[in-house]
């Protein structure tokens, strides 16, 4: 088989898209009102026998169309899906299967599925999908349905999911944190391009930094197996039914979505783990650790950085609660040297607070301002401690504009990794004024790299995953 | 010793003020201001050697006052508070020692907290805290440092802390999600009231229904076994360091906020699993499963709910995500009958959507407005299925407002457990309208006493740690 002209796929320089329709909520309608939205520049040729404008825009039997077309999307129901991949065949090498019904719904739809595979593999046409929601590529000026939304700023993390709504919602939910994508492919039932695929690709793609993916199963274990030890940077997978012990439930639900069984949990969780493929357990854990690996520096694997936690907090119980989250993951936070002790007690009160690590400020804490950088200073010169994670309350802190200046000087003189816990109380219902002043300073510290979390479970567990990641590196 | 007088404590009818100040950020101002802001209606008497006027009101010497006081606050540095506590004797039997500086910070204060307990004990005065922010109770006018805005509407559930912090955020997160309280105790070091002191009487008071606590080391084991063995109500603790395998750095932390040993784990998890005591492990676990625990009805223990979960969402992935969660946290999703599959077939259009359980209404999801109804009685008619979990995405969902009135009818007849999965995707930064969206339906749910949770985990875990308890209750 020709290998897939991913040139085609993402940089297309004329798309058709089969059973585009006037009805709304049609696959047909709606993905070719994102690409609108999204100001795809190529051409369009929306194909429909009754040769009815849509969007303003002529429509076209395939057959018709004066050019050879970089990129076909076909979004008529499965039945019909096999006779337009014939019609494909000399048209284009490259199609995108956004139609459902495939062989997530049992014996029928696996079989048009075969024999879309056949035909395509027999005319040289390399697919995505079906059962998909197609590729996010800002620079190629395409989208996901329905994307017409997206960003239109390119960044270097991709993402692959064999789940439509998770991709869009990566997207979406990754604007809080400002994540910023390459490639996102939403490849669904994987007929024919799959996770090794898409992987070998990403490994040279000057774009891609960091890959998250959600995958259901894989066909090809030999080709995984392969692309997997290759692999040269960061991987993130949210295996839904890895821990096994109950995985019934959850693989009869993967094989009515996608047409994968889940396969054998222990298998695939050694075999990610031994390559240092970070393995995640939900959606949030998808992102905050594609957060953290985007935001914080490269590290060296000869220091176990793991061990070497310092937390910053206002109140006892606040210490308390990270240092207990952060065993759980693996964390240590090493006691304070006697010497720094004595240091930090000129500048922080005896009563109220707590002078250890988790060093307690106080209640309500950081009145210093610009001041906080003696205490950083002290605290952080303390031989034990490489990494900071500094819990803030949005509602508490007087001065977190100065504050922020402080971390983000530190961090830009000594290149540490510093995890902000940036928590709201909300002390009015609709406080619309602090839900505000919450993304104004999440939105600073995103802007000088230092990733924000909303809760000590998720800002610690990603922390986790991603000094993990640079302790193992081969 | 005399056993504590809870009405002074919670109705006092006046209230002294040891270290009353005009300096802001001083306990003793912070206070004051609060329950001034919170309209304390009884008498109140700010105790400062200074004679300044504070807030408007005159302040005294303590033994000027020409009244029993029902209530003593003490404010004052950890050292002076042994000779204030002297001076109480005969004009108080209730104090509650807000200062921290004690136990916690090492030998010299674990002597001065011990000389407290002394001279209280001599003297016929029983003490909640040092170290701690007093207690909420709306009902009588009295509420935390700092709490002068919290609500004044009463409600069943107790909250038990020796984190302040911990307790004031309980409270102010509660409102969030429409929680309301009998009674929020911060008791610190519990140099004499304790842990277990409360929960007995908690078990008599018919204000509270449910009681959450957060709980770092208890003095008196012997009274807490025989407390947890007679306690009938739901409870709930939050009990940091209990997983035990590095619970080293947890214990220290907790030493010097406390000063109490977490203590081993393992003796103590078992032991409240046999009382079928619900242990979490995070803040918003402990919010997240009160709230299960408010909402949803009392069951039957002769079921067994947890695998009787129905499941429906729109989207393939959110299904398997949904059930993955589920297994992790031991609950069961049934396979559907075929005659309730068959059925379903005529309602929902097979493409893009999974008829199955969990079920999956394809997007944008839920057009039928009240004929969502009709989906429901087929689907929660299905011989296996007794327990709902609703995803809904507030940007995706062309109907809230009817499949609120749906789900709230459905509720209303049949009485069974339902719990929202309520997602905002934001796909602005800054979106105010959605948001707004969000809390509207969210309220409109909970005012239908079905709570809202804002992601899988968090819903499915407090689902099932409510599911546990009905079924283990004796």
């Amino acid at each position: 088989m020709l290998p897939p002209d991913f040139k085609t796929f993402f940089h297309p320089k004329s798309i058709a898209i089969i059973g585009a329709s006037t009805k709304p909520f049609k696959f047909g309608n709606l993905f070719l009102k994102a690409i609108l939205d999204f100001q795809y520049p190529g051409k369009i040729f929306p194909v429909n026998p009754r040769g009815e404008k849509i969007y303003g825009l002529d429509s076209w039997m395939l057959e018709d169309i004066p050019e050879p077309i970089d990129l076909v999307y076909i979004t008529v129901p499965a039945k019909q899906v096999p006779e337009e991949i014939q019609k494909c065949a000399g048209r284009t090498k490259s199609v995108i299967i956004l139609t459902a019904g495939f062989k997530e719904t049992g014996e029928e739809g696996k079989k048009i599925e075969e024999k879309c595979a056949e035909i395509a593999r027999k005319n040289g046409i390399r697919v995505i999908g079906p059962n998909c929601f197609g590729i996010y590529y800002a620079k190629g000026g395409i989208t996901l349905l329905p994307g017409g939304n997206f960003p239109k700023e390119s960044g270097n993390i991709a993402m692959l999911s064999q789940s439509g709504g998770h991709s869009v919602n990566f997207v979406l939910l990754g604007q809080s944190s400002d994540l910023k994508f390459s490639k996102v492919i939403s490849y669904g039932n994987a007929l024919d391009l799959d996770f090794p695929d898409f992987l070998e690709y990403l490994n040279e793609d000057p774009e891609t930094n960091i890959v998250a993916a959600y995958i259901e199963g894989v066909r090809n274990i030999r080709k995984l197996k392969k692309v997997i030890k290759d692999f040269n940077k960061p991987l993130i997978i949210w295996k839904c039914g890895l821990r096994g012990e109950l995985l019934h439930d959850t693989a009869r639900a993967a094989a009515s979505h996608t047409g994968f069984l889940a396969g054998n949990s222990e298998i695939w969780k050694g075999f990610f783990q031994q390559n240092n493929i970070l393995l995640v357990d939900s959606f949030e854990e998808l992102l905050d650790t594609t957060k953290a690996l985007a935001y914080l520096p490269a590290l060296d694997n000869t220091i176990d950085y793991r061990n070497r936690i310092g937390v910053i907090g206002g109140g006892g119980g606040i210490g308390i609660a990270i240092t207990d989250v952060s065993n759980r993951f693996g964390l240590r936070i090493p006691k304070l040297s006697e010497e720094v002790k004595e240091n930090l007690k000129e500048y922080i009160p005896i009563e109220g607070t707590s002078i250890n690590n988790p060093l307690d400020t106080g209640n309500p804490m950081f009145r210093w301002g610009s001041g906080y950088r003696k205490i950083l200073n002290i605290f952080m010169g303390d031989p034990n401690i490489s990494v900071l994670i500094n819990d803030l309350i949005v509602d508490y802190v007087l001065d977190l504009r100065a504050i922020h200046r402080v971390l983000r000087d530190y961090k830009e003189e000594f290149n540490i990794p510093i995890v902000i816990i940036l928590r709201k109380l909300l002390n009015t219902l609709n406080n619309v004024a602090l839900e505000r002043k919450y993304r104004k300073i999440r939105d600073k510290f995103h802007a000088s790299q230092i990733p924000v979390f909303p809760s000590f479970n998720r800002g610690v567990c990603a922390l986790a995953n991603y000094l993990n990641y640079y302790k193992n590196i081969k």
